[in-house]
């Protein structure tokens, strides 16, 4: 195993600790129990947005915690979902009295641990609205999921619900923009090399120097389908079909186009997905009126790729232009 | 070869092909000769800035055109000079009449292809300033150099002499400020991983599955050492201390802070290696005002970092918080 870390049980530990000497002006973050915050939550009648999961996926979810997007993000150990109580003090650090969305991914532990977090908070006179997202194609069931995976669009659902509630939209409201997001968003994964989780020490699948896997999850659970390594065109080409197929859109929509790298894959390859995503949109009557291109959830150190179509509307694009400042994806200031 | 490409030598046409249907409200590209130039060039009265060199280095340097940052960038192949006649077009297409600077990373071809440009164009009546970057502390001579290697300051001076173009600073001004930080920025890279140059179809160097290489290029070209993978704390220290010995700083100077990955590597351990580089920094008694955490100049799928320190002084600050708006690096608009 070869990584830049320490000890792999110190992992997250260090990595909090850079965020906390790299980014002083955005976040605060608490240890025992881990959450980064805004730093200047709670805000007084502004909704409180939440997410969490494992580590391993950065710079989701601690990255995408400031103006214009999470009030605060609890991080697990690498590919592990949080704790109760992470998510419990996390909600109430954020509370300015008009009540928190939690945003979560569909696997059975996040689930588990944000509802039992949300009955807690509720319990101390919290509003919490819970929604979950769950955008992957490739696969009914997976590894630690029941439905399908919460993937890519949980990244544009943080964005969008964080500029409504920035604009201090009521709680139904920012948890509708979630929910639209869940209704709109679809994504489809792929890996060429398999990651490395810290503590494990060695690759969670084996892949063969010639083969890939076409709808892999971000931990590594299993895809659709294993086989030989195909040209970037044929594998955008298999990403996109059963998207396209799923989505429920039409001839003449507008999407967000996001491609995302799984943290081993370089921008280079990345504007190629792009170009074949593109187009194969477009000759689907698809409209691409925004994008996001880059690593932003990740799988470690993975090779691969995912592709994330959103449908848009006229606020959803309103709402993706509105300012962001974290550390992980900022414009407008 | 694991890669999301299609033919190896349609990689840089592919990518930029990706690029113009990513970013048309940033910018135009053009190819044979290929370079990619702000959407707004030329801007009457505005020094024109340029930068290029071998792609692979992505987002380095088309991502890093638009406002507030480079007027044009010329992509050569894979990790090969740009030819002095997409320097020239470049050169042309940016001439706002205030004169244009290159920024050249201090490679043999580079400045030989620079320079035929830039007497090219000042036959042309362009007036041309070029100032060569050659940050790398690793070593004096290396496989593509004459003396020190031009690495990760450049995507500062890129940033920071950017602002000075845009706040229509004269040329000479302009150039100054790149000068500047050919003075005081200082890097050292390391991997623990070779990448592969696609139309070459095998790595770069073989390195044992259990050894890393301190000083290496962002070609691959040999660093200073190499040794059994050690702890990320231990690379930083070995990262740091000819950094430190180098720089002309003393206790009490602001600096700059730049972890760069190389490709391979993921977010969760550039924090890593930054909390250990940030920590080291401060023993030695200078204050990081400033910083940048991510792939910022890359080496293909190379898993690897590189700390850049850089010595900032009150006008380098101002002009880093200047406004920017490029595929690669956006704040403040």
């Amino acid at each position: 195993m070869k990584k830049l870390i320490n000890k792999p049980e110190d992992v997250v530990r260090e990595e909090l600790e850079g965020i906390v000497v790299a980014h002083p002006d955005l976040v605060k973050v608490y240890f025992d129990p881990n959450y980064v915050v805004r730093v200047d939550a709670p805000i007084k009648g502004k909704v409180g947005l939440i997410s969490g999961g494992g580590s391993g996926h950065e710079p989701m979810h601690g990255g995408f915690v400031g103006y214009g997007m999470l009030d605060a993000a609890c991080p697990g150990a690498v590919f592990t979902s949080p704790t109760p109580d992470q998510m419990l003090e996390a909600t109430k650090a954020v509370n300015g009295g008009a009540g928190v969305v939690h945003i979560v991914k569909n696997y059975t532990g996040d689930i588990m641990n944000f509802e039992m977090a949300a009955d807690l908070a509720k319990a101390e006179g919290i509003d919490v609205v819970a929604v979950i997202t769950d955008d992957d194609v490739a696969v009914q069931d997976s590894l630690y999921t029941a439905g399908r995976r919460g993937v890519g669009s949980t990244v544009l659902a943080e964005k969008l619900a964080g500029a409504a509630a920035e604009q201090k939209r009521p709680l139904n409201d920012v948890a509708d923009v979630v929910r639209k997001v869940k209704g709109w968003g679809r994504t489809m994964g792929m890996a060429l090399t398999s990651c490395t989780v810290p503590h494990v020490g060695k690759p969670t699948f084996d892949l063969p120097e010639d083969e890939m896997e076409i709808g892999i999850g971000i931990h590594g659970e299993p895809g659709r389908i294993r086989m030989k390594v195909k040209s970037a065109d044929e594998i955008v080409e298999m990403m996109m079909e059963p998207i396209i197929k799923d989505i429920p859109y039409k001839a003449g929509d507008e999407v967000l186009m996001f491609v995302n790298g799984m943290g081993g894959t370089p921008l280079v390859e990345l504007y190629i997905v792009y170009r074949k995503a593109y187009e194969i949109a477009t000759k689907n009557g698809l409209k691409v009126v925004r994008n996001l291109i880059g690593p932003y959830i990740t799988s470690l150190e993975m090779a691969g790729t995912s592709i994330t179509l959103l449908k848009m509307d006229d606020d959803l694009v309103k709402l993706w232009d509105f300012p962001v400042k974290t550390p992980g994806m900022r414009w407008g200031m």
